[in-house]
């Protein structure tokens, strides 16, 4: 990894610090490169003609996902993004009355409410796996709740929105295995910042996006589901690239996993994903992940000193994300105050709204979200802290 | 309307014949702009930092497309794609056991299929309206069709992807209105083609394309929901964005169209939609639709004139969508002989598989298409007309 060529492939880092990459990292610039290349194609050439002549390459991005997580290209579907590919997953599972999904405290509300919405359209149950002493999912607790023969799926986030444990997901996978349980993982806060590999996970679906730790374009991301169980998955929707017509009166869904897809998608923004991910193999995820939690742990430490600062994130092993209240002012005043700083810093906020279970717990309502990536710098850091320990406050 | 303008702004037609526009039109100059800019943009400040800068021109998306289709913003949820907005209408339906869905022979199997779905998964009914001799909708017919209670839904394309019929939208509107009964209409090969004002069709539910005859992105569609259908129609799939959590058990679905969309999506690409959507207003959708239609006429006209030839469209009212036949050739070596020449010409090939029900009644298996829009030239079509006359044939 080479953390010269990082900064110098991402502009931006000459007038911004950007510690928003949890919310959309910066795109290196062979990303923009790929897309912008494309859009000139297709008006060069026609939207169909540029995705005809680009077969070859729109294939490899399979290839390339299917690399990065250790599956193959026939269980990667590319899908609009992260939303709509667990979607694709979670709402196909034949899920009846009494079945019982398993999740973290530390569940997306944009999971979360699927969960809800399935509860009261066809009875399942959710319940709550409960987190060890650390904050991070109990694993004697899961093992106890598999038990039961109603579990029909367990499915969490790797990290979660707000930060907090990095989830033992390849001991999750190993218990859901054991006990036969389907097991869906959310990998969006996960990929491109940590070794994300199905076989190990031993996950049977997974889903992730883009725009985060990829460094990919936004409106694009991707489903892996495992090949024995694809065929047995039929889609909620279907169109004629996810299925053809037999006769008039009959229909076969196609074998791998593109039939969680459709026909369309956008051509440059599928490229752009493809030239993320081999922009990310090119770095090595390991020293990526190495790096940003030697930067994560770094900040941590920094923010521990200045006065009314308190770290919020929990668990035996953290990420990138780094959350934290100020004391006397809000997370939006701490946001707009960073923005407005000479050399613009990006943070975000997370709120109750997001990961309500996890929030409600600890009695927060909102925190500041910094979350970092291998192109930052303790320079970067310092900057920040400097900003934190100058800001105004009530 | 600027021909001269429009051709300027589409740099291409210097060494290209596009006549694919019902496959993906050629982008005007404005729309590559607007998305190269915002990428640019999304590099410079980061994504959600970028689509914040851009909130009041992402809010005008729907301004301008509620402009187009004479609906309200609040209507209108800006979707991926054309087959994921349509999906979102008609999978959320609550269709019912004996539930009697009324289509077209002209039928997409985009959307036959989800048919096909729903009558082995819930047990609707498909039934088929009649054609008059004009090859378009019989209205008579359709009036007795809608006589039976069971019928709970009118879906059908306005222009299919094989040419054909422009179906009489708006006498099929109020049919389906006085019946009481849904009418879901897919507007694909229709919209920036030819004027679509869902208060004259007074269907319930429309979705369609960017990157057809409006001549924005791929990757890019909407939905238009009618302001008392969209409250009661729970979506499918749900998230964050189209819901809200309000305790752990309980969630809010939002009461307009969004709640069809979900939280992320390619940003570039909706303010690229937004442009073209700008872009065919200002040029005038009925004069854009005056000259499409005359160019189609002039091309027919000189089609019949090539020995060989066979023109195969349909309907009392044609579209900017031409096919033909030629004998003693496939379509794919009609379309791989104009790739090849000096200037390339753009045409595509529609086969059985796209459109059964249509391409059995008329026993074909394939069709060549040369779907015209407005920056096309009579010229143009001249030197297609050559290069089909002194095609060497077997």
């Amino acid at each position: 990894m080479n953390i010269e060529q990082m900064r110098a492939d991402t502009q931006a880092v000459e007038h911004l610090i950007h510690f928003n990459n949890a919310g959309a990292a910066l795109m290196p610039k062979p990303v923009i490169e790929v897309m912008t290349g494309h859009l000139q194609r297709e008006a060069r050439l026609g939207g169909y003609e540029a995705a005809g002549q680009q077969a070859l390459e729109l294939d490899n991005v399979y290839v390339s996902i299917a690399r990065l997580i250790n599956a193959r290209p026939d269980e990667i579907a590319v899908i609009e993004n992260a939303t709509r590919a667990w979607d694709m997953a979670f709402y196909s599972l034949p899920l009846r009355p009494g079945d019982v999904v398993l999740t973290s405290t530390t569940e997306y509300a944009g999971n979360y409410i699927p969960y809800l919405q399935l509860k009261k359209q066809r009875g399942i149950e959710i319940r709550i796996i409960p987190n060890d002493e650390q904050g991070q999912v109990s694993l004697s607790a899961l093992k106890v709740l598999l038990e039961d023969d109603r579990v029909a799926l367990v499915s969490l986030p790797v990290i979660a929105t707000n930060g907090g444990p990095v989830q033992p997901i390849e001991e999750i996978g190993a218990l859901a295995r054991t006990a036969d349980v389907l097991f869906l993982l959310d990998a969006c806060q996960g990929l491109g910042q940590m070794p994300i590999d199905v076989q190990k996970i031993g996950c049977h679906m997974l889903a992730a996006t883009s725009r985060k730790y990829l460094r990919g374009p936004r409106g694009m991301g991707f489903l892996y589901v495992e090949r024995s169980l694809c065929q047995n998955l039929e889609p909620v929707f279907l169109d004629l690239h996810a299925a053809s017509l037999q006769t008039p009166d009959t229909f076969n869904i196609r074998g791998d996993a593109k039939r969680f897809e459709n026909w369309e998608c956008n051509v440059a923004a599928k490229l752009g994903l493809g030239a993320a991910v081999d922009y990310a193999l090119a770095q090595g995820i390991e020293p990526i992940w190495q790096r940003i939690q030697q930067l994560a742990r770094y900040l941590r430490e920094r923010l521990t000193l200045v006065p009314g600062v308190t770290v919020r994130d929990l668990g035996a092993l953290t990420s990138g994300i780094v959350t934290f209240t100020y004391q006397g002012s809000s997370s939006a005043q701490v946001q707009q105050w960073l923005a407005s700083q000479k050399k613009r810093i990006n943070v975000t906020t997370s709120t109750l709204r997001s990961t309500m279970l996890d929030m409600q717990r600890r009695d927060l309502l909102e925190v500041s979200r910094a979350s970092l990536h291998a192109y930052n710098t303790e320079a970067e850091i310092e900057t920040l802290i400097a900003a934190l320990t100058h800001m105004p406050r009530t």
